[in-house]
Formats: C-alpha cells, sequence, structure tokens
C-alpha cells in the first residue's frame, strides 16, 4: 500500500470530511440526556429535508441492510403477496429478506447492467395480486445502475394502488435526485456510509402515514427494528435502545455541509463527477457496465481487461493509492467498481484516473497518458455548463 | 449545565478515553480490504481473552439489545420452552424478545433489587420440560444487581443438562469477573458502550460448538442478525454488512489499554469503585437499591431523598457537572443510578461524591460536608488491599 492517504473510491464507506471525522471523537454523552434530543431533533429534521418528506424519519442502529430488514418486516405479514423488482445483489437482498420473514415474493429481475423494466413490472402486477407491497431499488450499487423510481412508482400507482411502495435508496438518496413524497414512497431507507459522507452504523427509514396503517396490523415478528418503538422515543428525543452516539455526531455536522452546499448544488457534483468516471473509463479503454441510459451518478462499474486478473489489477491500483471495490456475485473477479459518492469532487475522480492510467500502462496496456484525465475533466466540465 | 466536561456517571455510554475518542475521527477503509481484515481478526481474538473462551465471537453492528436479539432468533425455534431468570427491566426485554419470536417462555422473576435465586430457577426446571434454553443476566442495569452466574449455570447443567445457557452480560462482562468456558456457557452477549469504553454500535456474540449445532435446526427468522453469516464472513476478514467501521477503530484502541492494565487489575479496579460508590452513598443517608450481597460493581441504584423530586435533584447534579441515570420501569423518578464501569478511577468516584455532597446541602438534606468523599476513599482503598 502507498504510504500516503489513499484515495478511497468504493461505494460507501465513503471518505469523510475532516470536520465530520473530527466530531467523532467526541466525548459520550447521556443518550437520554438533553443534549441527545436537541442533536436528534435536529439531524432528523435535516433528514426529512434531504429526504423531501412530511412523513416520519426514523434512524436505527445498524447498516442498510438492517434498515431493509426494518422496511420489511414492519409492514408486512407472512403469506403478503410482495413483487420485488431487482437489478442487482441489493435487490436480491430485499426480496430473500421478505422471503425469510415468509413473504410471499414474485421477482421482476433484470440482466445486470439493465435497469428495472416499468412494463414488466405492469405487467406482473396485472396478472395476479392483491399486492400488499413493491420493493424497488433506486440505484443498486452492484451493477451502478439508478432506477426510475419516479416512473416505477407511477406504475406502481396506477395498477396497484393499495401496493405500499418500498424504497432501497441507501446509495443514492442525498447524492442524486429523488423526492419521496413527490412520488408518493411509503417507506425510503439510506445508510450513514453513504451520501451522508458519515462513518456507518446508522440508517434512515421514513413512514407515510399509510404506511404506519399497515404497520398496525403488520404480523412479522420485529424488536430490535420495531420502528413504532423507535417513533415513540424519536417522541422524547430518545431511541429505545442505546444509539451509535459517535456516529450521531458525525452526521450532525455532515448534514450541516450538506444544508451549507445546497440540495441541487449536491446533485449537480454528482452528474459532473459521474460524467467525469464514465469519459476517464471509456477513454481508457474499459468497457461499462451499466446500460449508458440509467448509468448510476454515485458508482460506477466497469469490465477489467480480459488479459488481466482481478487481483493483479487491484494490487497495482492500491499500490498506487487508489482503493476501489470488486464485482459481487455472479461479476465477482470480473468487474470493479468506482464509488463517487458523497465526500467526493471532480478533482477527486481526476486523481483516480491518473492512478488508473498509470497502472494500465505499467500493466502493458495500450493507454494514452493524459487521455482519461483530460477526457474526465472535459465531460465534468460539460456536465457543469462550462464547457461545450 | 456546568460549562466544564461534565462528569458523566452512567451506565453507558461509558465516557471514552482520549485515545479511544481519537480514533473514532480516523479516515475510513475500505471494510473489504486487508487493513480490515487485520483489524477485526485482532479484535476478535482480544474480545475473546476477555470473554476467557476458544468459542467463536462475532461482532454486529447494533446496540446490545441487537445482541440480545441475535442470541434468541439464532438458537431457537417458536414453541421452544424458555426459561426466563429475570431481576429487572433488561431481563424483562430480553424474556420480551424471546415471546415476540414464538418461544415459549416461563419467567422467574425476582423483586427488583434482588438477585435470582437459584432454588427458584431449579425448582422452576423441575417442574416442567424439557427445556430449550435458560436465558440469564450477569448484570442487571436497572436494579444495579449482579448475579451469581457461575452458580446459576451449575444450576441448569444438573437439573436441565440439554438447555443452552444464554447470558446477557452487556454491562459486567470486561468489568468484572466472569468465565464463558470454565461456567460452559453457551451464548454471551456484550455491547462496546460498557466496560469497553467504546462508543455503541457493535455487541458482540459468543457462540459454543453445542449453540452452533442449536442454530443449525433453528427456525426462528432472521437475516440481519444471522449469526451463521456473520460467521463465514468472519473467517474472511468481513461482516456480512457494512460494520461500524469507526466504532471498530475505538474498539481496537481499547481492547489494548485492557490489555495493558490486565483482567485481573481491570476486576480490582471495578471492585474498588463499586466500594467506593456503595460507602459514599450510603453516608450520604441514601438508601441502596440492591441486596448487599449482590450490589453490581458496574453501576449502583440508589432512592432519592423522600421531600426531592428527580428533576431537582437531577437538575442541581447536572448544574454541578454530574450526569447520572435516572430509575427504568417501576422505579422511574424514585431512584438514581450511578454508573462506574469501564473508563473510570476511584478519583473520579469521589469527585462525583463531591458532587452529591454539595447538590445535597444545597438542597438542605443533612449532609456533612466531606464525609461521603472520606468515607468512598476508606472503602477504595480498603478493597484495594490499602487500609484496614
Amino acid at each position: 500500500m502507498n504510504r500516503f492517504e489513499p484515495n478511497l473510491r468504493i461505494p460507501g464507506p465513503t471518505s469523510l470530511p475532516d470536520a465530520v471525522r473530527e466530531a467523532g471523537a467526541r466525548q459520550m454523552v447521556n443518550h437520554r440526556g438533553p443534549e441527545f434530543a436537541i442533536l436528534q431533533n435536529r439531524v432528523i429534521d435535516r433528514l426529512k429535508t434531504f429526504y423531501k418528506t412530511q412523513n416520519d424519519v426514523l434512524i436505527l442502529t445498524a447498516a442498510g441492510t438492517g434498515g431493509l430488514e426494518a422496511a420489511v418486516v414492519n409492514f408486512l405479514s407472512p403469506g403478503d403477496k410482495v413483487l420485488s423488482v431487482t437489478v442487482g445483489a441489493f435487490g436480491d437482498r430485499f426480496a430473500k429478506i421478505a422471503a425469510t420473514y415468509g413473504a410471499d415474493v414474485t421477482k421482476v429481475a433484470s440482466e445486470w447492467g439493465r435497469a428495472a423494466d416499468a412494463v414488466k413490472v405492469r405487467e406482473t402486477l396485472e396478472a395476479a395480486g392483491p399486492w400488499k407491497a413493491v420493493l424497488l431499488t433506486q440505484n443498486e450499487t452492484s451493477t451502478a445502475i439508478t432506477n426510475r423510481i419516479a416512473e416505477l412508482a407511477a406504475t406502481v400507482k396506477a395498477v396497484a394502488p393499495d401496493a405500499l411502495i418500498i424504497v432501497d435508496a441507501i446509495s443514492g438518496l442525498g447524492a442524486v435526485p429523488f423526492e419521496t413524497d413527490a412520488w408518493d414512497l411509503d417507506v425510503v431507507v439510506s445508510g450513514s456510509q453513504k451520501a451522508w459522507m458519515v462513518a456507518p452504523g446508522l440508517c434512515f427509514v421514513s413512514v407515510s402515514p399509510r404506511a404506519w396503517e399497515a404497520a398496525a396490523v403488520a404480523k412479522m415478528p420485529k424488536f430490535y427494528f420495531d420502528l413504532a418503538a423507535h417513533k415513540t422515543s424519536a417522541e422524547a428525543g430518545q431511541t429505545p435502545w442505546t444509539p451509535a452516539v459517535a456516529v450521531m455526531f458525525q452526521l450532525d455536522v455532515a448534514l450541516e455541509l450538506m444544508e451549507q452546499e445546497t440540495l441541487p448544488e449536491i446533485w449537480k457534483r454528482h452528474a459532473a463527477v459521474g460524467a467525469a468516471v464514465r469519459a476517464g473509463l471509456t477513454t481508457l479503454g474499459l468497457k461499462l457496465l451499466a446500460d449508458p441510459d440509467y448509468a448510476s451518478d454515485t458508482v460506477t462499474g466497469a469490465w477489467i481487461p480480459k488479459d488481466l486478473d482481478w487481483k493483479t489489477f487491484n494490487g497495482k491500483l492500491r499500490k498506487l493509492g487508489l482503493v476501489v471495490a470488486g464485482g459481487q456475485g455472479a461479476l465477482k473477479g470480473k468487474i470493479f467498481r468506482i464509488g463517487h459518492l458523497g465526500h467526493v469532487t471532480v478533482p477527486a475522480i481526476l486523481s483516480a484516473m491518473a492512478v488508473l492510467e498509470q497502472a494500465l500502462i505499467e500493466l502493458d496496456e495500450p493507454v494514452k497518458p493524459g487521455a482519461a484525465v483530460e477526457a474526465a475533466q472535459v465531460a465534468a466540465l460539460q456536465s457543469l455548463g462550462l464547457a461545450k
């Protein structure tokens, strides 16, 4: 490993701004005392702004997967018909959670690298029913695809208006356009270590009034992830179980930074880095995994050149100071993924492109020095409206 | 609130040593990379030393309550007969988790402030069966009682040898004597924010070979808390879901500090602070909640003087820089609790006694200046063998 600080370009945990990092070193407070209540109330208010919702937003001490479990077990009963719209490993995991707790799950799966197909969703919903819920993934980290949730949600509303719409927005919310209320989404999950620029340990779940009605009669067992208990505690400025206090300190600081930048600027920045990564990788001669019409602005996956293996390629990148993620499931060893969400700038992406250029040149791949860096910069400036 | 750093004397989160705090500010690493694997392997090895076990110890991103849920849902099936030996709010919670997931729970409850009664446990076990598991609490935070787990476990072994022994050791392990293997305990839960001197967000579960056999056929649903998935991942130096990386950094540092102090010295220190708190509070004229034969060396509860209410009393303490915990359940508003576990020294306890003296004097209680401080100091030195 490079002895300097590496460029951490995985799709979460994302690197932390200094002010966020440092908040993780604060001394503990009483999680049942007034300091924590003020902190949590402020954090929840700000989360609601970024969620664009008036719904309750609850904070759980868990990884994002815990949030997905909460989004299932609080609203469903064993035997409920659930449509899982999956486009990759995390969509499959979401379906598996529902099946584990006894839901009757039907899957509409896309080939990895393709987005969810609204027509197939409509046809499947029409072919059976009644549907209790539809599970959607906003941004599929394993395949670098961003689904069009507005369109999918409208499809569900049109065909199965009683179905709850439950969305995994873990790796997209706070980075790319998302509208909880305008799209009428019932349950939306996100996680601290993604766009929020905070250490892992907290996840967030928004709950619509309609979802609370479903929760009142849902029969799947739950205790740690009982959202009604979280709501009752939140109203008293607390959490039912001891929260990850240090991560809350970080979240408070990160949300302030996000507020200062403003959400439209955050979205613009992610669009620019997404365009930069795709242009750079393409210029390097690497084939991208995702359908370009649905390419994610928070993560990009590309095929490793055929004559290289993952270990050699990744070893070289690490030595030069770039940390990327490998492929998941059937794509393990075949693709690599670059995270570009949260604490990320165009210069940080150009730096990643520089390492990729050098690594591929050292590995005797046909790469023109400087070309990928240039292409990434041009694409970013075009995205920002600063170049033709 | 006092403008200086308060003396945080709640039974978790405990205050953090500076080196531990600062580790929470480190930059993120790839949780699927070699740095994290090395860290987790080192942490697990050290946890095993403090657990005094050769069993697997798994690390989960959750509050201690999540660890209790894992300790139930991985080993039991709906309908299993479970004996819950409860002496307070956390024992009741443990029983409630088992019942939530469908276990057939029988409770042996002690009056709050009394320890578990081994005779009653034996009689209840003998009166019915077969028992799949017995749930024990080592240290009940709500009532400041430490049960004698060795004696209770031996009772279970004698009468119901096939029953799994599942122990909530969240607020005692790492502070007071505990022997996972010597006492033949199948599943033992602890949490980062207690004796371990780390921010909340991680909990630990040890699993015996016998418990793994039970897990292989256990039918309660689980996903996030699936310990078999955690074991598989741990063998690859990973966790199945993104771990609370910053809390892991802190845990690594805290375990090194604990190793330097050595476990016998840690136990001695806790015995001394426990004795100091009890002597000080008694000298203040406050009645202790717990049966003195089973008084906890990590937390002490005392009745608030009858002519004072919790809000006035606690408000005064906070203003003078002392943060204590209130009562739980039926004891809410009636008792207060002082935490003395993890990052705690005799001088920190004397400082707490000084605040209590002043607060009670300001509230016109009959308190002799300096007496409680002196009594606490004498008791600590006696406990350490330094005074007659």
